[in-house]
């Protein structure tokens, strides 16, 4: 087992990454001071709640279990609210600890319904895909979507423990473990070269340990997302519009990512601003994992919605690119110089 | 006009306090870095906009507005999302302000949709009723209601500013002006003396002035609300469970502070915790100042209700208790031994 101490603005909090590892879950509550659980799964991971109910077993103090219908389109104000006053039923109070216990809707809903109820309660997150272990152990972003956009309401909330357990990725379908492999690609272009062979022998513990330790590095020098931190959105100024304009349908998060990176460093390369080596390192990456980056409608569709992300100021669309393999840049870019150089 | 620095979690603000004084809102907005600003009101105080857009005459951005109906009952989450929602269709950024003009109900609703909207943006606080200039302008307390319980969701959420203008007391009804002075009797019990005076002068700015001093003192020491903050709870646990026995109707908040301070303070003597000669100073004071503390209905009947209050861990109702004037304490009772007291 490896271990990740993470520091955020709630204070410090431990990754444990491993195999078999939901035995520390006594050791790591333990020491809590707290007065019940509630487990939040969805439909995805409710078959999971018996082996929880097992390691709990010594713990004495009273669980209980509320979930969801899985997917992206229940992350949204409709869910948090039955979640809040399903905790609300169930008499949990200000010591009361909630586990997240799924993908990143599961983790993302959890955290900021966790971090409003009665003000803000504890949470420990158990991250199912690969996705959730190397993206949102780390950064403290929970959230939900509103019709108008994506994670238009949430906060900056940090978990007392992340306990990211190998074993569930093999259950885990195909298309999901790529869809968190592509999440990874992204810091090897933020500089982690020795993520390269851990990806391609699929070594988890080291892939997500890796992941989590450069996210971790970036965050906490950037907790509130104004500066560095931005450097994380590498590839997805582009996926969140190619995610938008499928209306989250058709392709997963990762998926859009891997596109998002070949049309980052696309775009750069265009702009003279990229090392051209960089096009061949990725696509060569990206193939080798048995991962698509290819975009099935024209470039330019998707560019008018990239203009609205949350990331952005009024005028310019800040996208992340590649001075070369490890330096990003911002990189403020018009909407029409954008559609000049997708033409 | 008096200023009064505060700190928060999300910083240093200051609370300017004095008559006329809404033309400094230039001054203080300038330096921040902002894109837009929304005006936040309810029915009771859009009347007041005219004024603002005046004021704000001279800042070259955008302003928008969002109102809602007043009252208790919706500050709820559907208020809530649509305030977040109209953000939304707004197009306001990370970079937009909001400007909570109103009563506590606007202040605790506007902050709270600061506090999540694209997790975290600006917000100013102009209360426009006593009972928010000395209570909700120091603490960053936010949040809504939900059918199971008061505040039950929400966030600790500092505003960039709190400009308590007094001239909006002349235009407040007179039992407004009483709950909010029933209030800053609670602060005399925690041993703010010299409140005494300013109390039976009317002398607003002092009175504002001195509370919100004595709340930022607390709260600088205990933030997160786990220790001394409770303190200011003095009164209001009582006060909590009769504003719930009449649902939020018949009394207002201070009504019900002003009976629960009676309350604390004879359930303090008949413990032989508190000094007796606190009832006979408390009578006097209130008296003087107009505010009735009868309860209509029998203690008795309020008490079931106090046992939900989310500062309460679960067997034991938490009272603040005087032992004398400036010594309060949190004192642990059940509610059997409550009702005991007051059959």
């Amino acid at each position: 087992m490896k271990t990740l101490k993470v520091h955020s603005n709630q204070g410090v909090y431990d990754i444990y990454i491993g195999e078999h590892i939901l035995s520390i879950l006594d050791d790591v509550i333990n020491p809590m001071d707290i007065d019940s659980i509630c487990i939040v799964t969805d439909s995805n991971t409710e078959e999971f709640l018996p082996k929880f109910f097992y390691e709990l077993k010594n713990l004495n103090i009273p669980i209980s279990t509320v979930s969801f219908s899985a997917g992206e389109e229940n992350k949204n104000p409709e869910t948090l609210l039955y979640l809040l006053s399903e905790f609300a039923n169930k008499n949990l109070t200000r010591h009361s600890l909630l586990i997240a216990l799924g993908g990143g809707v599961v983790g993302d809903i959890t955290g900021f319904a966790a971090s409003v109820y009665m003000r803000g309660i504890s949470f420990i997150q158990i991250p199912t895909t690969l996705m959730a272990m190397v993206d949102s152990s780390v950064g403290g972003k929970t959230g939900v979507d509103l019709p108008e956009g994506k994670n238009l309401i949430g906060s900056f909330y940090s978990p007392k423990a992340v306990i990211a357990d190998v074993s569930f990725l093999k259950s885990l379908p195909d298309r999901e473990v790529k869809a968190g492999l592509a999440e990874v690609v992204k810091y090897v272009g933020l500089g982690v070269k020795s993520l390269y062979e851990p990806l391609l022998s699929m070594d988890y513990e080291e892939i997500i340990y890796q992941s989590c330790k450069k996210k971790a590095d970036v965050v906490t020098k950037d907790f509130l997302d104004n500066g560095e931190r931005q450097f994380l959105n590498f590839g997805h100024t582009f996926a969140h519009a190619i995610e938008k304009y499928y209306k989250y349908t058709r392709l997963n998060h990762g998926e859009a990512v891997a596109i998002g990176i070949r049309l980052a460093i696309e775009a750069g390369i265009s702009l003279g601003f990229t090392d051209v080596k960089c096009k061949d390192y990725f696509e060569e990456l990206f193939s080798k994992l048995g991962i698509s980056t290819k975009l099935e409608i024209p470039v330019i569709d998707i560019i008018p919605l990239m203009v609205g992300d949350k990331k952005n100021t009024v005028d310019a669309i800040n996208l992340i690119l590649l001075k070369d393999i490890g330096e990003p840049r911002i990189v403020p870019i018009t909407e029409k110089r954008l559609k000049e150089i997708f033409r």
